[in-house]
């Protein structure tokens, strides 16, 4: 299983609701497992299920939300794991944090004008947000801070998923982590 | 790095407070890191700091705490990594939901005498509870529950940690999961 073997590390992807993260670190995570790696996609709606039941909107709750999803990546991470974070993660200050933690890191800002994530909206809760029923929805009713220095940003509006694919890839073999 | 490779499984210790459990996870880690597994110790006091602050030790603060236990185990087993959790645990259901969860589950029961327990008590925590300061103590405020059928119950009394970490490790194999 020599394929298997390797350094793990993080993928963190961040950006507002609907702006693709999920589909991306999907797509994603097939092409490094077709390369040999072994990799766990962390989603932040299920992780919230499984270590945050109960934790709200706030950005206290949205904080510990985002630093135990840091903390289990950087468990995979260290045990040769591809671990892929997709949460909206809108504060800067934690997705550093987990970076710090974590060292080998690679930030994907999804970046979708909101204007384009309202319309594709496939759970309809930007509609909610709108009309007032969710109180604390980033974009809307809540803050987004997008990454100052990411190690790449793909721009779902523009690309294509294979082409944003590709150059999140690109990003992860320029820092070595697969040949 | 063929030797790192393998199935992925649990090592769950139950037992009372001071009964044994971190110090057999880590021997236990140690042999199985010399037979060229890559292991991760999930210790109950810390995954309660970075994954469960603010739970209480109420019954239900206690099953979410092991519930996030055996989740993150999970993740690691399914990925080829030996995962050793260190917890109290101590209601039946919450271990056997995380039996069932994980699958590949070796459960060791980590046996000793309340009294034994409580002459070591390494962080005088016995006392506290004795004396009344901790109103939710397992073995003195809060129940126990044994295993009924673990994979292998050590008994840290009358066993020298060489002998129990060699029980444990015969009832790996005797699963299948190292040669």
């Amino acid at each position: 299983m020599g394929k298997e073997s390797g350094k793990g590390f993080v993928v963190w992807f961040t950006g507002l609701p609907a702006s693709g993260k999920s589909t991306l670190a999907e797509s994603t995570a097939r092409a490094l497992r077709e390369a040999g790696r072994r990799v766990e996609v962390l989603d932040g709606d299920e992780v919230r299920t499984h270590l945050c039941k109960g934790l709200g909107f706030t950005r206290e709750g949205r904080d510990t939300n985002i630093r135990r999803i840091g903390f289990v990546a950087h468990l995979l991470a260290r045990n040769g794991i591809v671990a892929i974070a997709a949460a909206i993660s809108p504060y800067r200050a934690i997705r550093d944090e987990n970076r710090a933690l974590i060292g080998d890191f690679v930030e994907v800002f999804v970046e979708c004008p909101l204007e384009e994530c309202k319309r594709r909206d496939p759970k309809g809760l930007y509609k909610k947000a709108l009309a007032g029923e969710l109180p604390q929805f980033t974009g809307v009713s809540d803050p987004y801070e997008p990454p100052l220095m990411p190690e790449v940003v793909v721009r779902t509006a523009v690309e294509t998923v294979e082409q944003s694919t590709a150059r999140i890839l690109g990003a992860i073999r320029a820092k070595g982590y697969v040949g």
